[in-house]
């Protein structure tokens, strides 16, 4: 299976380390929490999300991306409920044998996430 | 210091945990030896560098990136001498507010490494 998806309680933990048979580029994205919202100072951000639907649009995603650049696998967590300034509430793991393609899906799986899952947050 | 600068003999260890104080994005990019370079199998890659030159060109790259950008901090290492298929060469992270930015100098910078940078490679 080259795509795993987790939605997580509280802040993404560091990731193990990841091996991906004739990998050339690994690629990562670790969001974090910002300590402004707005222009306003906050403490967090309280995260929810459709689960169910939100777990099959990011595999669905992933699967699309996989298909499109040739990539080798995707890793995915995103986190639910609270997540403090500073923590990581959103990781995403590419590999790929080479590295362009990597980076793109790095960047066309974020501006899809943000259209397409249902993932709401909330400054706190 | 938001530059910070390693060549290392042999592979690329697993870094260490970084926190950038106000990030909202941290990207990274490893760069793993392939089982294969121009068709032939391969048992590794042995790197050579021009050491003080690579170092001093492999900052001025960053922070030329970082000024462009408006990036927060950037983190590169590179491995000299031997390098095993699976091990890891290279390793960059950069950490800036928001996300495009973060991803745009990535791509640029392993442009520029390839381009600027006195390392070379022989396959064995």
């Amino acid at each position: 299976m080259n795509v795993e998806v987790q939605i997580v309680d509280g802040p993404v933990p560091e990731p193990r380390q990841w091996a991906v048979a004739g990998a050339g580029a690994l690629v990562s994205f670790a969001g974090v929490v910002r300590p402004t919202e707005e222009g306003q100072a906050i403490e967090g951000l309280m995260y929810e999300a459709y689960r169910p639907m939100a777990e099959r649009q990011i595999e669905s995603i992933a699967r699309m991306l996989i298909t499109e650049h040739g990539l080798l696998a995707m890793r995915i967590a995103h986190s639910v409920g609270w997540v403090r300034v500073g923590e990581c509430s959103f990781r995403l793991d590419v590999a790929a044998a080479h590295r362009q393609e990597a980076i793109t899906a790095m960047g066309e799986f974020i501006n899809r996430l943000k259209q397409d899952v249902p993932i709401w947050k909330q400054a706190r």
